[in-house]
């Protein structure tokens, strides 16, 4: 069995899809997929880690950060920003590790661009109500946050098309279950399998 | 919810590679997944039944059906003719199910040809030496014949890289699984997700 390398999976969503909560499931279910920790200049929220949720930064050493080249994708979200360190994730993958990046739609075309075996999936909402009921219930924003993050929401999902896959978050369950069949089945494209079975099938074939 | 088209899946695999019970278990277990019932001039086996397993015909009728043009695939295979209906695979996959189609690596050449967007999975047993036993142990055959088909193996498997997937069945249930996502992933793909989900994407863009 040969060192194959790994898959990168952007995922989008618009706030409020439950985007965090399945990625977070997917990792602790998958031994294979690691998550790319980001980097951003917004401000730690109650029970976030530095150097597990993000690596917070301060706007100086971020602007730094970009002058040096270091980011892969980088973005200005609700005044914050917010970048992928590109020497963690091509060694992550360079592992055999599959990765996956929680990013917006801005941030996945950059690294669309910059690597363009990456796979994406967009996470929907089932519908605008569920949207607002999720941010509503949440209860870290005000209504102000809320009315804005609503209209924001409608122009990510207009980038929809641009991903490779569309899982819809009605039954939580269900939804990662969906993202689960989507990094199984790519395992077992020919590719990926001819370069982790050279052996096997080399052994098939002979004599 | 609109009437999505279905998806064409050719599974193919050496004998003993365990294919038939595995899409038997696929059939069973996925309600929106037809199979296709091929035409054979071959002998029933115990326990088969005509329409069910195979439609049993004679060589003139068979020969008959080609010269008509209704078969998106046939081949001669250990002396017998085996042939898929087109007008029957279009007609299912029009009322929106996937279909699975069990043919070898020349009937797999011929469907691609008449419908590229069909998706192909080779099956590969772990080793020679499983695949020998199972061969012995199913025993319907002799040992001239399983050395026929050890040595009809060796081909079969030379043909995998022109299939899209590679799925060793070493273990039943981790075979299965890994067809199952196979199909659930490819019903996430952007194109099959917009087809049947234009309403409720219309209504998450709306004002």
């Amino acid at each position: 069995m040969t060192q194959a390398t790994g898959t990168l999976y952007i995922v989008s969503a618009p706030s409020g899809a439950g985007k965090t909560s399945l990625v977070k499931a997917l990792i602790d279910q998958l031994e294979s997929l690691k998550v790319s920790v980001s980097h951003t200049t917004r401000s730690m929220r109650p029970g976030e880690l530095d150097g597990v949720n993000y690596h917070f930064v301060s706007r100086d050493v971020f602007v730094e950060q970009i002058k040096q080249g270091d980011f892969l994708e980088h973005a200005e979200v609700f005044g914050n920003l917010y970048g992928t360190s590109q020497s963690a994730v091509e060694k992550t993958l360079a592992e055999g590790h599959d990765m996956i990046l929680e990013i917006d739609w801005q941030g996945a075309q950059q690294v669309r661009h910059a690597l363009p075996q990456a796979r994406s999936i967009f996470i929907l909402p089932p519908s605008r109500e569920a949207l607002r009921e999720r941010l509503t219930n949440r209860g870290t924003d005000d209504y102000g946050v809320i009315d804005k993050r609503m209209s924001q929401a409608r122009d990510e999902i207009s980038h929809y098309v641009e991903y490779d896959f569309l899982v819809i978050n009605d039954d939580f369950n269900t939804a990662l279950d969906d993202l689960k069949s989507i990094l199984r089945s790519h395992r077992l494209s020919q590719a990926c399998q001819q370069d982790r079975y050279q052996g096997m099938l080399a052994a098939l074939l002979s004599d």
